[in-house]
């Protein structure tokens, strides 16, 4: 397997593009990414697009054709691929593939969702096709109802208070008013998060991430092919897919989810690398208690002391461990199948040291995204280049 | 890169499957071809399922990982492929360049679609889904609509009657009756094909494949492993996937799919064959003129003549060139995410000589799968192993 490397990246701003058809976002992002690699489109062979949910919310499928097409690629293989909020990481993960296994030199990578168009009812339907709709749907599962019950545990068996976990919504909305691409950044007070309406009890509003529309993109290339082009490349060192329980019947533990445990496992032995040596890490903070669960589960924080490293400050841009520079899910937003792409583009933006909100002498990042009751998961690990 | 074969082989009947989910006929038709290939569940190192519209027809995706974890298979990645009809191609040649890149050894392929339960009106919606929506599909294009114009290019080009269509129809339908899997077999004649309810002129009913529940299987495994199996393997010979135009405006000629012809181009070349060392061949025959157009873009049958081979016997068992001898899409049924799947399953049987319609001495395969207006396309080239 040959050693692959990010050479361009794109994005969309998150948030609100009604009227923008998900190809049209899909093709300006990934434009910007070949544009930023300075990679010729006749040097591409294989675009993969994550995408979750066209078909039900827009009545599209055949994307990554779509998206070639508008894009002026050459005959390539062109792939969407799904696994629910994970599908961008599944999208980055085979384009990587793609280039390690020599199959070809270069590979597009993209990811888009819009849903703010659709109602918030049809939203819910949408989402809820992540999760078995004859068990867990049929029961009335949503999955504020699956993060509010891991709250639930977290606090009964850690004593994780409401208040530690404002501590996470505070720190990824302050986050999210330093990205330019973020959709509700915010400066607010414990105060505002504890009285916000509440969701799905212990989840109030701003425990949740926003419905969004976007697209992120990226360039990948062989290492070798990266280093002669006189640009800021981030290498690859790990992309590890994982599956979990389709059920949440199947969860040993509803605080911790085995697809996450798994695949930083795999992640970590494959970059040979150990939790200690992560420098910022974007996980998949759909919720402000995901979160917690995701840092534990990730090793980079001890168990059950995930919400009270976020109070201490410990998560926070010059803390232990940096989670969610970018604002994450609850920030930037959580346009589904483009979020497991945008958290490497804003990975990168870190290791080239161009992002707003740095974290200082990055070398190394994580990136976590977690699809349906946990089950796929996929973890990146990325290294600041020798060109960087 | 390695050499890979297709060691075991699963099938639902196609038909309809009412109230069976889309996840239980998946995981019978993967245990199978689990069976059968002797494989354990432990080998697996990769599964790749192919699915069109489950989102939108069963409000169900993830499901890769659903499948997963009903078959009890351990943590392996575990991936969803979408190409509008060609997701099923597409998903076994993911499965066969895991094991030729070495990921894995062994890897599952399935391919699944239920439709039958749904409304004629949310049937077409969801293979709208196919095209593009803001362009063809604003236009009032439907697939029928499609392959119609063809038809009348053809006819008008060619001098293609009703009549050599007809015979298309009449030995996909009679190779049906010969194929217990296959939805609707029948001993037509030509005037009960031609007196059948008009619904796309020139169109006719029985010149449209069915709407179908279904799902297929393959184990694939490297070539090494099959060898020491006992067990008759097919070798995959190639696999190619391409792109054509995403809109009908893009096509430079309505009688041909430019993906399909490249696509043919490269597994040709991939498997170091000519068309004429084909023995026989499942191809896209979603419509009776499109089994004459893919045969003459395959290289198969000179151009404008696939109607009129038709009618002279030539691509029927025992002719020139063998085409659908399963029954096709026309008689075996679409569902769709499975198609791609179940060509190479038909086409196994044959290369081991267990077909219950059998071509004589069969020994290299051709499989064909078109998605969308030809925006995606996947041909495989399989021979029959040493084994066998």
């Amino acid at each position: 397997m040959r050693d692959v490397s990010v050479l361009g990246i794109g994005s969309t701003a998150f948030g609100r593009h009604a009227g923008t058809p998900i190809e049209a976002l899909a093709a300006t992002a990934a434009a910007q990414a070949l544009e930023d690699a300075g990679v010729e489109r006749r040097e591409l062979g294989a675009l993969y697009l994550g995408n979750f949910v066209s078909g039900p919310l827009n009545g599209q499928e055949v994307l990554a054709g779509m998206v070639a097409d508008r894009l002026g690629l050459p005959n390539i293989p062109c792939t969407k691929v799904e696994g629910a909020c994970a599908s961008g990481g599944i999208a980055f993960r085979h384009a990587m593939l793609a280039i390690a296994s020599g199959q070809c030199d270069a590979a597009l990578v993209v990811g888009a969702e819009t849903m703010t168009h659709a109602s918030n009812a049809e939203v819910t339907a949408a989402l809820n096709c992540a999760m078995d709709n004859r068990s867990d749907g049929a029961s009335g599962l949503t999955f504020p109802g699956l993060f509010g019950m891991a709250w639930r545990l977290h606090a009964a068996r850690y004593g994780t208070t409401r208040r530690q976990v404002s501590a996470v919504v505070r720190k990824n909305k302050a986050n999210g008013l330093r990205n330019p691409l973020a959709q509700m950044g915010a400066e607010l007070t414990d105060e505002v998060i504890e009285q916000s309406q509440m969701i799905c009890d212990p989840l109030q509003l701003y425990d949740c991430c926003p419905v969004s529309d976007g697209a992120a993109a990226l360039v990948l290339v062989a290492r070798d092919r990266a280093k002669g082009s006189g640009r800021p490349a981030v290498d690859v060192l790990a992309s590890a897919q994982t599956r979990g329980a389709a059920r949440i019947a199947g969860h040993a533990d509803l605080c911790s989810f085995e697809a996450t445990v798994s695949a930083a496992r795999r992640a970590y032995e494959m970059a040979g690398i150990a939790p200690g040596d992560v420098d910022l890490v974007e996980l998949h903070d759909c919720f402000s208690i995901a979160e917690v669960v995701d840092s534990e589960d990730l090793g980079l924080i001890p168990r059950g002391q995930g919400a009270a490293w976020a109070a201490e400050g410990r998560t926070a841009v010059g803390g232990d461990i940096p989670i969610n520079p970018s604002g994450g899910l609850l920030a930037k937003g959580h346009p589904v199948g483009a979020t497991g792409v945008s958290q490497i583009y804003e990975a990168v933006l870190q290791l080239r040291g161009q992002h707003p909100n740095q974290v200082k002498d990055a070398e190394i990042a994580l990136t976590h995204n977690l699809g349906g009751t946990g089950v796929v998961c996929t973890v990146s690990v990325l290294r600041r280049g020798d060109a960087a």
